[in-house]
């Protein structure tokens, strides 16, 4: 059977195997909107493209629907007023069982193939999707550009690239021939067929709807399953876009569209929940609460749950060089996307008698205070802030804010700034409030936004324990060390290898500890509670198909 | 670090990587008993070295062992009288606590070679382990030799194999640059190390202590993780020869022993439950009833469970060249070891109008008598029955068989046999009872033991209907066909993978569809009820292990 979708590109596929065995930089979706790059006008027709669907109906046919739904509102302060077909379930999973009867017969090749170019056609609509993530999520526009499309889809296809990793290495046959002394040898022919799970189910976030999407979507289909995709009610357009184009591709494939479809849905309703317990469902890719995570590991016992959930992020001060390099690095780790990343650092550890650095020893508040001006110095210019910054998400931002002003003494305060363009959206610059070690009811917990606690600690030891202790009981998906001291930077990797949570060493440059790049750094691990896997790695594909065999005699 | 072990056996690895790679017939541990493989008087010294052991205490220091626990008797007619050390938990684990350290460091070189040079010192225990196995277990002395020694040894080869090929591709480090246009590249280092989940559990059965549990002991062990081995109270012999190997090597290779250790219990009381419920086990290998199997799955959620449960393993006779091959290849997979396998066929789907054969249409009674025949030949001779059944492992066996005569007109009854050397031993031979395809409610459960079901249907059409519903509903570890007919063995294969279940087809020679080959054959699929995973494959081993990274400038 000819597989042209494979085939086509084929090439890229090789690159990436080589990639996920190295884990060095590499990238197949260039992450600069030059038009250079994207071709001259791609930026003004992805933002023509975007605004030709607010207001409307967006244009995808699913089975079954009745109605719309869909109350999307940016961040920066509109309706998109789009409207989504709303989809009954049962005949939704009826039209899937039909889809997927096709689809899952077709083989590694045919699902790999539709997954490969259904990537290079959303990588070809990354302006429109940036301008739908940005007016989503509250994300600025380069960083929508960047990390909701070719790194979102650099993730995809890393996710790809491991299932196909995974099922090339079982033989489609095997001759078998075992000797029986001075008799004939008994032969066997053995064929092994790689098949799916079922269907999966994809639960978006409000934050990184693609990003955070892309793997469990892709890993599912490469492996023969048909996708569900359900996005946040206030998160629905960019994957309703991704959607929209693995239907056109798959119809183009001669394969039924709904092998993946979309259940969009309000907000508050319990179509979340009927979906991840339908028995159909053996997948489910999630990004959200722990409070939903959690119920879903403990409701949703027909599939295998990928949860990705709340954590408290670290940063351990123990010595620097260059503490203005170090707060600069830390400042923009803070403002960037208003502290609104799963990645982002809520927690910085100081000893409270202060550190040594480059320039001499500075006490703990010269630390707290270098940090403070890296911050005011970051989101002094509205204009220039506003890029990093991007919006606030929801009033749970706000009002977090709010609350931990009153923790304890602030550093430097979260203020609104006024955005140039869109001048009813909600923008925050990051709150910097001290704490003591000892307050730990208030800091061992996720605030989630643009809220970090300086905290003063006995020594580094201390931190380092503290670090450790949150990870495995609170969860974390990044820890940051900045220490002069070779024997600090070897415990804090222990305190890392134990806890089971990646660590960032003294970072003072272009690398900042929210960021993880695909193809070399794994996000989340899989090894605390913020995360029951990591992307991408074996064992984020490895469960989403099973190997049946037969065997006759020759 | 030198790895002497790894080093020592790197050329069998390297073999073991080819075969799963190519799953055609490879063997790393020679099944045959015979003097000319495991050297003269090797037979005479296990035998001797079993006999060591009974009415004796285990020779097994355990951390905080108190008293003794143990009454195996065995399925020959006496008692064991081995003493096995009865351990506390709490003092347990924080043994196991003080002996991870140093073990989770370690990495995949030191894990994986501990597991070989284990496994080889295994092989050469293997008559020991023979009659340990026989005399817990009941299968007769050769099977419990080449299933419990060589085979088992394999499948646990296997899974070292697996796991290694997973660890090692994943580089120990990376080299990140990235370019900045015309600014310099931005450059880290990245480390990966593997990681343990933490502790793992293995659960024995009564049947198959060695062949099931080395999988799931050696999965977790050469992926650093330590290992619980709790082993069912009916066969704690072979699991405890098998746990003191373990420790041995351990020993000698500069490790605490503690990384395996083994906890023996009363039948009957909660230390099953209380262990799978501990928060440092990750990682659970079960094989048992579906009760303790789901009840695992559904409290056990700290940690992954792989369970393999009861199922119903089904025979479709559509048409055949020569009845009566089938009929005594069927007979030998009723008979072997009394059908207390987990892949011994049960419902023997023949339409009721007859099959056609090379030797002309035979009616559906013409076949159930064949069947009824063979099954006779089989054991006709005592002598030579009893090294094929083996014997009962428990009452629950001939209680079924008693049980399972009412339910219909019987083909061919059990029978009672004396074991000319074991006077006291309880042999029995298969039963088979005719049913109707509309006898659901008898035939669609498991009945454990040497109790099979000719069952008449319609048609081949409904023959394969029923098989399907049944592996999905019940589950099945094996299914076999037998036709004529091109097209009904193409239905047949599309029935064993729309139910996930393992085909064999046309069985009339030296395989049995019971049996199922290292290297070659996947045991289960992980893709019906009746087994959550497939021995062995990449699933099987990717989630034992996660992967955490540090990085930093260079």
């Amino acid at each position: 059977m000819s597989q042209p979708f494979f085939e086509r590109h084929q090439a890229l596929l090789e690159q990436a195997l080589k990639a996920i065995a190295e884990r060095g930089y590499w990238s197949a979706f260039p992450e600069s909107p030059s038009p250079r790059v994207y071709g001259e006008g791609a930026a003004e027709a992805g933002k023509a493209a975007f605004d030709a669907l607010l207001g409307k109906p967006f244009p995808m046919t699913l089975p079954a629907a009745h109605g719309t739904t869909g109350a999307e509102r940016s961040p920066y302060g509109f309706p998109l007023g789009i409207a989504y077909p709303k989809v009954d379930l049962d005949p939704l999973f009826a039209a899937i069982a039909v889809a997927e009867a096709g689809w899952r017969k077709a083989g590694p090749k045919a699902w790999v193939g539709v997954c490969l170019e259904t990537l290079v056609r959303i990588n070809r609509r990354s302006f429109e999707i940036a301008h739908a993530v940005m007016h989503t999520t509250g994300q600025a526009f380069v960083m929508a550009f960047q990390a909701a499309g070719p790194h979102a889809q650099d993730r995809g296809l890393e996710a790809v690239a491991y299932a196909w990793d995974e099922m090339r290495r079982v033989p489609a046959k095997a001759y078998w021939e075992k000797p029986q002394g001075k008799n004939e040898p008994l032969r066997m022919e053995k064929r092994y067929r790689v098949v799916p799970r079922g269907v999966g189910l994809v639960i978006g976030c409000n934050t990184f709807p693609t990003w955070n999407g892309y793997p469990g979507m892709f890993a599912s289909l490469a492996t023969g399953n048909s996708v569900v995709v359900k996005p946040h009610p206030n998160a629905i357009l960019p994957l309703a876009i991704s959607v929209q184009i693995a239907r056109e591709v798959l119809a183009e494939a001669g394969f039924d569209p709904n092998v993946v479809t979309l259940v969009a849905h309000e907000a508050g309703d319990d179509v979340a929940r009927r979906l991840a317990l339908r028995p159909e469902i053996k997948l489910i890719d999630f990004t959200g609460s722990s409070a939903n995570g959690d119920w879903l590991e403990k409701n949703a016992r027909q599939a295998q749950v990928y949860a990705e959930k709340a954590g408290v992020n670290q940063i351990v001060i123990d010595s620097a060089d260059d503490i203005k390099a170090v707060a600069r690095n830390v400042a923009f780790s803070l403002a960037l996307y208003t502290g609104q990343m799963c990645t982002a650092p809520q927690n910085i550890y100081v000893p409270r008698g202060g550190i040594e650095t480059g320039g001499g020893h500075l006490s703990f508040d010269q630390v707290a205070q270098a940090l403070g001006e890296s911050v005011q110095k970051l989101v002094g210019d509205p204009a220039r802030a506003v890029e990093i910054l991007g919006a606030v998400v929801n009033d749970g931002v706000t009002q977090r804010i709010d609350a931990a002003r009153s923790l304890g003494p602030i550093v430097v305060d979260s203020q609104a700034i006024t955005h140039p363009q869109f001048k009813d959206a909600r923008i925050r610059t990051p709150l910097i409030v001290r704490l003591d070690a000892r307050d730990r009811a208030q800091y061992l917990k996720e605030w989630f936004g643009p809220i970090a606690f300086v905290i003063a600690t006995d020594d580094t030891d201390q931190s380092l324990a503290i670090a450790r202790d949150a990870v495995r009981e609170q969860g974390a998906l990044t820890l940051s060390v900045y220490s002069r001291e070779p024997k600090v930077v070897e415990r804090a990797v222990e305190v890392a290898e134990d806890g089971g949570v990646a660590l960032s060493i003294n970072l003072t440059g272009g690398v900042f500890v929210n960021q993880s790049a695909a193809f070399s750094d794994y996000h989340g691990t899989g090894a605390n509670p913020a995360a029951s896997a990591a992307l991408t790695d074996a064992a984020f594909v490895a469960s989403r198909f099973r190997v049946v065999q037969h065997r006759m005699h020759v």
